[in-house]
């Protein structure tokens, strides 16, 4: 069905086996990669064939753009799928998989740079009419900071312009601590991201955090998938997600999705996106980045739509028109996702890689298990630590929670600590199943 | 949600797996049953209490009333769920459940004993204007034979009254072969199911099997889930099932569904069941039987409808309304259902019990496990042979099939021969693809 033949997979653990599983009931092959740790892994088993692509240190490998676009080279590749991670948001390696000749299944690398640069984007959804948080240009003169804060009102953030993915933010609550904060926060930036340029922006507190799916053709078709609510998160890390968000007033989900996709058809977006959002207790919400890549949680927007959003981001990167318009895509019941970590809850979260030793997984009515995982495997300390994800449907919330509950009793590993227990708590918490909660509730309530 | 507290689940396998899932989902303890051989099993590990019913032999255990009743009143269950197969729809467990005050999840007895009778389910459907295959009363007076055989026409079905599940089935060509075979009909009939009476029946030819599943309340609530097609058989064996029936034209599935809620309005049906029907090639149907529990291949309909058959179930026999109307139960893609048995097609399907050294199951997108086994369990030769069921949904025929054949790439068993063979080839197979099939169409092919 694609115009695509054979599809290097640059990337590893779960969501290379998704990019598996819908390259093939595309009817298309795909090619695994992997690094010295990651030879006898379960999307190298599955794949049509595999390249060895390095070290196990990501630098060495799946961060390594040459060593990819050998591999996509070496196995007869004509498309390349990032993944999420790694390179999944880097215009150079879009790029450079593009001057080859070859596919990149993803937007366009000019599109992934602006997105890319907090303060491009912002400016993007300003001119797309999509409401930002109140806040600065990227600011030249640091002269000028004591006005800018005042407009903007405290508490405020000061942000990296070029940072990301929660990264490169200090929350500021007066002129004086503005002051105090400016030239470290400037001299981090040019050390973490290249770029010493900084912006303010308003404190949005106690607010959650919601996107909206969309996807993109080549042929002006632009739609959304609904919305996702992240807001149960650690660090910015998020650990469950919901589909669709909880309690959103109806005319509320209408603008933010309508918003989402003006954003896409502004900046000329093409494929499978997210643009996430903070929304306040009032109803108002605020663009807060757009990832330009399949997410983690894409599942439950799949389960609650039908959708498959790697086997349209396969159609579109094929030439192809989407497979849907707006109104084909209806909404049933609900899905929540849980992420289990092999991290220990009890030390901090620190991650405990190790052999697994066991792994019984769930089943059963409206229950989607994705992991990299087989029994026997180790979780390297190399990568992240995800062992697999748990997305559970359900008719109604309160079936997608009593599905996701059993579903965590079912669960089992042995050989290394996970946050399954977690999970399990989490799912059975009032005030997470009275919902919505805000991005630092689990914080608060974790202590 | 419930009226009810505590269910024994009197069954075993994928079965008492999916029955303490949905027990577990609804807020309701759980309490499984074991015969010898099955002390170790997975669905004991996921109930919350077990009670030892006998030995390993199914008579002595999960096919004795009297050990189940023991097990349900020692174990304080208030309800019994008797899953499919085994006493599922035996009226006298059913009564002996309902005189010692627990509930019974299914049809009253007095229901279950007429949809039991072939001949009475016959009239039945006659009654409420359901189309029957063009046949006879039960034959008092073998001397009428010959006038009756002349009404309803060859090729014609000698059938015991009492059958059932395919049993007590001769097929006649001519009246001289129908002379000969009836005194042995009447003698069979008699031993295998304590009743000589037989009837004929036209042989309807090159027909699909499709069936409607239906939810009955006690409260007058009667809908259908559309249809399933059951037509990939082997012995009348169903090893490929599919929601919906392919290429059923729509005035056809309006007019089956209808029968089908008529006939349970008609008896004062209550919980799930399935009538099941005869299509040719003209779009006519024919009812066959009712089965008066939930069906194996429940798990696609639930999956097109999103609707929890058991759930449902449960809600009924708690004496609560369904949990929907007509109008509410959308269809959305479409599934198909792969049984995976412990069985050799190189040797004749023969049975291959053992231990399962090794299980792999696959994940992802519209891709739903059930099964009663866990890597290390032995496949007992005093049941049946089932290893799992995959269970695929795609946004329409096209990606459930494509998601199928990748499902099955993923499926993974040692220790044991199994079918997935034939499934793969089967879910490949430009026949059944391009469908729809009828009832005879695997055994040609076998050969």
């Amino acid at each position: 069905m694609s115009g695509l033949r054979r599809v290097l997979v640059a990337n590893r653990g779960e969501i290379a086996v998704r990019i598996i599983r819908a390259c093939h009931a595309a009817g298309l092959e795909a090619v695994a990669v992997y690094s010295d740790a990651d030879e006898h892994s379960r999307w190298v088993a599955l794949a049509d064939d595999a390249a060895h692509i390095g070290r196990s240190a990501a630098q060495k490998s799946y961060l390594d753009p040459d060593a990819l676009l050998k591999a996509a080279r070496s196995t007869d590749a004509d498309a390349v799928h990032p993944g999420y991670g790694f390179l999944s948001e880097n215009g150079g390696f879009a790029r450079a998989i593009e001057e080859a000749g070859l596919v990149f299944i993803g937007p366009r690398a000019s599109v992934l740079e602006r997105m890319g640069d907090k303060a491009a984007a912002r400016s993007a959804a300003v001119a797309a009419g999509v409401p930002v948080v109140p806040g600065t240009e990227p600011i030249a003169e640091p002269g000028d900071v004591a006005r800018l804060a005042d407009e903007v009102g405290f508490p405020l953030l000061l942000k990296a312009a070029a940072g990301g993915g929660g990264r490169g933010i200090r929350p500021v609550t007066s002129l004086d601590e503005l002051r105090d904060a400016l030239p470290a926060a400037q001299a981090e930036a040019r050390s973490a991201f290249g770029d010493p340029a900084i912006y303010l922006e308003k404190a949005v507190s106690r607010a959650r955090h919601v996107e909206v799916q969309v996807l993109a053709d080549d042929h002006g078709g632009v739609v959304h998938l609904f919305e996702r609510d992240c807001s149960v998160q650690r660090r910015r890390q998020k650990l469950l997600e919901e589909a669709p968000a909880p309690g959103l007033r109806e005319e509320t989900r209408q603008a933010i999705t309508a918003a989402a996709v003006r954003l896409a058809e502004h900046v000329g977006y093409r494929g499978a996106g997210t643009v996430e959002f903070l929304v306040d207790g009032s109803g108002e919400f605020y663009f807060i980045e757009m990832n330009a890549r399949v997410q983690v949680e894409h599942p439950i927007t799949e389960m609650i739509t039908g959708v498959d959003v790697v086997a349209e981001q396969l159609r579109i990167a094929g030439g192809e028109p989407l497979s849907l318009d707006q109104a084909s895509i209806q909404r049933r019941g609900a899905a929540v996702e849980l992420r289990i970590n092999a991290e220990d809850p009890e030390r901090d979260f620190a991650p405990t890689p190790g052999g697994i030793e066991a792994l019984r997984l769930p089943g059963g009515p409206g229950v989607r298990v994705d992991t990299g995982i087989t029994q026997g495997d180790r979780i390297s300390p190399f990568y992240d630590s995800l062992i697999a994800k748990l997305a559970c449907w359900g008719e109604d919330r309160e079936q997608a929670y009593a599905r996701a509950r059993q579903a965590l009793a079912e669960f089992h590993v042995e050989g290394v600590a996970s946050t399954a227990g977690l999970h399990r708590r989490l799912t059975a918490d009032p005030e997470l199943i009275a919902g919505p909660v805000h991005t630092t509730w689990l914080e608060e309530r974790l202590g």
